[in-house]
């Protein structure tokens, strides 16, 4: 294993923070904790119940050794767990702890423990410094860096949450050898989305190394991640709250989130969701006229050869319809969308009419 | 009555707001709001039964009149229902009136509704606008300026929270003529905190108006509600999410959160609370020998003539100790203490060991 080394400092001024990238860095943690928040104390271990069998003891066996005092919370896994009820777990026993409010709570896991754990740390004493160590790739390459934190409404998924930048995001890529490869599968279609937005390259680099993405490669995952980094880090520097260009990072969200909230979090992972909805956008943005023809059979391609799904599921419209409507990048009654005017080229379109959806849904 | 005018702007610059305060403003909010966020669109009032058939149809037919499509949350009248489920039934109300994140929800209320309100208002779609109708004497000289929004978690009071400045605090003495003459007292008790701790020129201000205030005088209670909300706002301004002096506004409030805490927040307003904290923080500082002997004495003599209680419950010093060791004014194992110098001089004491606590508790 090499020991390649990668920082990027995302630049958010007072809340500036490093995200570092290392084969084998889970268990350095302690150094970098300690130069972050001070002298070791208290601090919390937010984990799930099939992250923490495998790296929990190791983390915090290292931060003992530095003399730290570890607590755990330990959550169910899985996106229909990400709601209030436990996320009121982790603020549980962050009480329990006695976390002071310079007391770090670290996430060690995937995009629901991250943003479950940072919206806990966002709240808690009205805010505690919080790190980020992510797990599964869809974590390393997206939703551990930005600041993004939320937990599920019944009724629409992120609706609730802040905010709120990590102190810092520390990135193991060979802890990606225990993933499963369908997670693996569904983490390159959010890093594949940074080469449809903006880096039309960056899509060709990810085709041409697909096989030793998939073979869990450590070199070319580190380099993955750290373009995917870079990319977002670029995004929420300029657009920390999601005032403008942010919003571009949500391609095939808008219906990616009605497809896993009309399956009830249960029939698809996060990326596999955007993975269809950015085909549908795609179709979307050929029909209005926006992109080439051939660009959704591009992107199919692609998914196709990455192995995530390309197959709309069927729903009536009006269940479409009203699954985006409650979707929270709605501005007043009309949907936003994220369309494409091309491989590479993403815009924000305010005005597509609901009978432009209904005819695309009936397309499929 | 007369048509005092007063206003102050908070300048916390790009979330700068102002703080309006007028006899009679009630029905005049939509204007304002208009001017805040926009055209008239959704908005939500959250209230609380005591005061929702007191004021809740006037705001509602004056912003409905103006062409806001008004939404209504009533939520149960008390600090005993500060709670997580509480706090989730706004962000239910806030789903079903399908607001976007440029409609802004309006606190009708007591302390409690809005730091509630603030709260939800922070987190729904990671933070919509939001506007302060403080309808008591406390929220209107104290909680509802500075952006401090919470709730209570079983073992911790405001230990779940946000720093989430308002758009607009608009302020209509008039309101608490139909104030229970305990909460009037209650909320003087705040008032009278900023004369403790940095202007006893205001302190005897308010010993000369006593009568007045407690006979609703409205203009008098316009003066003492601004130059409360003149205090307030130049400390959030000076330190918004409390590194250093705005701890100072919690004199009184480290002995007063045990009190509520201990008796289940149900036998002390929380200005009640925080009279006999700052009874004890008196002592304290005089027994450490920081504040000159008399300075308990004069304090005791003031609350008395206001007629909020002095007489600090009798509980075992490792309950009292208990009840603190969870207050999140705490660095690491530390407590820390709003000390007096004197009238009109606080400090904070960093270094008071719990001996000192377990003889100050032994002295009543």
């Amino acid at each position: 294993m090499s020991r390649q080394v990668m920082n990027y400092t995302v630049a958010l001024g007072e809340y500036a923070y490093d995200i570092h990238i290392e084969p084998g860095c889970l268990n350095r943690i302690a150094g970098s904790l300690g130069g972050l928040v001070g002298d070791p104390s208290r601090c919390l271990i937010v984990s799930n119940t099939r992250i923490a069998p495998l790296y929990m003891k190791q983390v915090r066996a290292a931060l003992e050794k530095a003399g730290w005092q570890v607590s755990e919370c330990i959550l169910p896994d899985g996106e229909r767990f990400k709601t209030l009820e436990t996320w009121s777990k982790i603020l549980d026993a962050l009480m329990q702890a006695r976390l002071s409010r310079n007391e770090p709570v670290i996430a060690l896991g995937g995009g629901v423990v991250g943003d479950m754990t940072g919206f806990a740390a966002a709240c808690y004493r009205r805010g505690i410094p919080f790190v980020q160590m992510p797990t599964t790739l869809l974590a390393q390459v997206d939703s551990s860096v930005g600041g993004k934190t939320a937990i599920n409404h019944p009724h629409g998924k992120n609706m609730i949450g802040a905010f709120y930048q990590p102190k810092l995001v520390w990135i193991d890529p060979q802890v990606l050898k225990t993933l499963d490869v369908r997670e693996l599968r569904a983490g390159l279609g959010e890093a594949i989305k940074y080469g449809l937005i903006r880096d039309a390259e960056f899509l060709e680099w990810c085709a041409s190394n697909l096989e030793k993405v998939l073979a869990f490669n450590a070199d070319v995952l580190a380099t993955l991640i750290h373009t995917s980094c870079r990319h977002k880090a670029e995004i929420v520097v300029a657009d920390e709250t999601e005032q403008g260009m942010r919003a571009l990072l949500n391609l095939g969200h808008t219906f990616g989130h009605a497809i896993e909230s009309m399956t009830h979090y249960t029939e698809y992972l996060h990326g596999e969701g955007v993975a269809i909805g950015t085909i549908m956008a795609a179709r979307l943005s050929e029909q209005l006229g926006y992109a080439p023809a051939g660009t959704e059979q591009h992107i199919r391609d692609c998914y196709l050869s990455v192995g995530l799904p390309v197959e709309v599921p069927v729903f009536p419209a009006a269940a479409w319809l009203d699954a985006m409507g409650h979707d929270k990048k709605n501005v007043g009654s009309r949907i936003r969308y994220v369309l494409l005017r091309g491989i590479g080229d993403a815009f924000i379109a305010e005005d597509v009419q609901p009978e432009a959806i209904e005819a695309l849904i009936a397309s499929f």
